[in-house]
C-alpha cells in the first residue's frame, strides 16, 4: 500500500445531497440540489449551504435571507439530479418534477412536500470564498414526516425513507447499520 | 401524510464522518472523530470541521492552524466511533486503536496511513457559533491509497474502500449505486 499525492481538491465524501427550496412567491419558487452542506453548529442550530454566485438561486436566497433544506431519498433520485443539472431560469423546478410546494412554518421560502425532512433556515452570514460563497445560516424550525415515526417507540425512523448520499461524482442508498454512536465502549447486555 | 414541526435541530443527514488527527509531535498527536465537517468551496478547494472548545484536540488545532482529515470505512468503524467518544487527555488513540502515523506531505500533523483518503488543510479563520466552533480551512493538499485505484482506467474507485457514513445517531455502510451525477439528462446509448 502506498500513498499516492494529489493536488488539492474536494475529496470529503460520502455526503448529503440536499434539495435547497427557495423563493417567496409561486412566480419565483426554486429548486437547487446542494452537497456542499451541513451541520456547522448544534447550539445553536447552524448549518450552510455553498452555492456558485451564477447560479439562479443565489440571488434569490441572497435577497430573501431564507431557504428550506429537503432532504433527499431513493424515490426523489431523479429529482435530486435533474434539480442540479437545471437552471430555474429555464425551468418551473416544482411543475416539471411533479415536486409540491406547502407553507413552511418560520419562512417564507416553500417546502418540498415529499421530502421526508425540511429544514428552515435564515442567513447570518454570507462569505465570498471563490467558486462558491458559503450561506452560514440558523436553523429555525424543522418539519418531519409523520409517516416515519414509530408508532410504539414515538422515534423518527429517518432510515425507512431510504435516504441517499452523494460520493466523488456518484448517488449511494443508504446501505446497512453499523451501530449506534458509541457503541464501541457500551458494556454488552448480559445474555448477549 | 402530514408534517409534524419540531424545535430547530440538527437534522442534515446522512453525513461523512471523518477522523481529524492533529498535532506537531509524537507526544501531542491526537485524533478526534467528526460529523460536522463538509466541502465549503470548489475553488480554491476549502473544508470546514466543527469543534466544542472543551475537546481535547480543539487546543491542539487552533494552537497548530492546521489537521488532517482522514475519511473512514468499515474496517475503521471502532476505531472512528471510538475516537469520538473518548479524550486525548486519557489516552494515545493511535496506539490504543493500532493506527500508524505517518508524515503528511505539507502540514506537520499526522495522517492515519489505515484510511483511504487523508486531507492536508490549513486554518484561515475560526468562528465562533456557539456550542461549537467553525475551523474555515483550505485543502493544501490530498493523499489517496493507491489500492483503491483501477489498474485498467486509472480511476480512483473510492467505494472499494467501504465508506461510511453517519446518520441520526447511528453509522451506516454506503448501499447500492444509484447512478452518476447528470443521469437524468444523459442521453441513453443507443442500443443500451
Amino acid at each position: 500500500m502506498e500513498k499516492i499525492s494529489w493536488k488539492p481538491g474536494t475529496m470529503i465524501y460520502p455526503l448529503p445531497v440536499v434539495m435547497v427550496s427557495c423563493g417567496t412567491k409561486r412566480e419565483d419558487y426554486n429548486i437547487i440540489t446542494v452537497a456542499w452542506t451541513g451541520t456547522i453548529c448544534t447550539d445553536p442550530a447552524m448549518c450552510y449551504i455553498s452555492l456558485r454566485p451564477e447560479r439562479h438561486s443565489y440571488d434569490i436566497i441572497k435577497r430573501n435571507r431564507e431557504y428550506v433544506i429537503n432532504l433527499t431519498t431513493r424515490d426523489l433520485a431523479f429529482a435530486t439530479d435533474w434539480c442540479g443539472v437545471k437552471s430555474g431560469r429555464d425551468h418551473d423546478k416544482f411543475s416539471a418534477m411533479g415536486l409540491t410546494p406547502i407553507a413552511a412554518t418560520k419562512v417564507k421560502s416553500p417546502m418540498i412536500k415529499e421530502s421526508p425532512i425540511n429544514i428552515e433556515c435564515v442567513v447570518k452570514e454570507i462569505k465570498e470564498l471563490g467558486s462558491h460563497h458559503m450561506f452560514i445560516s440558523e436553523v429555525v424550525a424543522l418539519n418531519a414526516d409523520d409517516k416515519y415515526i414509530d408508532l410504539k417507540t414515538g422515534a423518527f425512523m429517518f432510515n425507512y425513507a431510504r435516504p441517499i448520499c452523494y460520493s466523488h461524482g456518484k448517488y449511494y442508498e443508504t446501505g446497512k447499520m453499523i451501530d449506534r454512536f458509541g457503541f464501541s465502549v457500551r458494556r454488552k447486555k448480559l445474555g448477549k
